[in-house]
């Protein structure tokens, strides 16, 4: 149909998150006709993101620097490790500001069906970070899904050997949440996590 | 937040159509998680679309090379000119395979509100095309939206003295449309261009 150029580059963008054939299209076209203020821009972007950013040997978050600049962050304490899945949660959590612990990413939860096991995971770096002392609570902050939950059993199961303290996320209405509109799980836990006003 | 590096991508990314801020997070994320398989397979098939992709200097469509393979195409009528406003129109034309004419891409449609006018659209090059002869039918195939519709009656008047003969796509039911969610609009057009089976 079009140039082999564009078809190719249409591909490749169809398989990035959240774009389809149609919006991949549209992506290409908008590129292509934005040159000067939109392809090379983009180019750059990427070619400096592969060549300076990089997966932090402690913690598994991505930077420009190893260890990133969290974990070098000296204000930070580091007797709280925050256990997340995936780097996009580290952002999340770090967009709040009201978090100033370290991190560990997992790169993923253990899932039957994807056929994640222990092993996928990056387990033992967690392990040897709480060894080596100095972490005195373990915040498990993972999704309130079936894998994530999966997940938080399993690390506050080997996690007590340790003697830290664990904890979860609180599960409960979300903010700006209409009681009408949320799902009984929620509710059952909301109703019996209630606190005293 | 991540490395500025990360930003940039971020920030470049969300500019695309179709990605907000969040999608271009999970975008940018993917993309550097997977370096190998997917950053530098963009970055090359960008870069090969800067390279090589250009503008036809006869029609106004993107392709490898000037005049575009739709130009160069003997075996297509060239007594036809199908006049889209846009590239992406154009793909989706070839994609139906049901065309065989040259085409003529405006750029664009009048719009009062986006200030575009006769000026900024691709029609010295359309006038010339029809006085050079050859163009038999020009199909007017533009989007049934006011400001597509406003510049199909502008073509139809500016194109009366060249004496071809004008058509545009015909309005109705879309195949695979139920009557009962069609709009008004769409109705009155169908019952009006009713046609004997």
């Amino acid at each position: 149909m079009a140039a082999p150029e564009i078809d190719r580059l249409i591909q490749v963008l169809s398989r990035l998150p959240g774009l389809g054939p149609r919006s991949a299209r549209r992506a290409a076209l908008s590129l292509i006709k934005r040159k000067e203020s939109a392809l090379l821009p983009l180019i750059d972007a990427l070619q400096s993101a592969a060549d300076h950013v990089r997966t932090c040997s402690i913690c598994g978050n991505l930077d420009g620097t190893d260890p990133c600049g969290i974990c070098r962050d000296e204000r930070r304490d580091g007797a709280i490790l925050c256990v997340v899945a995936d780097v996009a949660d580290l952002w999340a959590l770090e967009r709040t500001a009201a978090y100033k612990g370290h991190y560990h990413v997992l790169g993923g939860v253990l899932s039957a069906l994807d056929g994640i096991g222990p092993e996928q995971l990056n387990l033992g770096s967690l392990f040897r970070r709480i060894e080596a002392g100095g972490v005195k609570e373990v915040v498990l902050a993972l999704g309130a899904t079936v894998d994530g939950q999966t997940t938080a059993h399993f690390l506050s199961d080997r996690l007590q050997p340790f003697g830290v303290t664990v904890s979860r996320l609180a599960h409960g209405v979300p903010v700006g949440g209409e009681l009408d509109y949320l799902d009984d799980g929620t509710l059952i836990q909301a109703l019996q996590a209630r606190q005293s006003v």
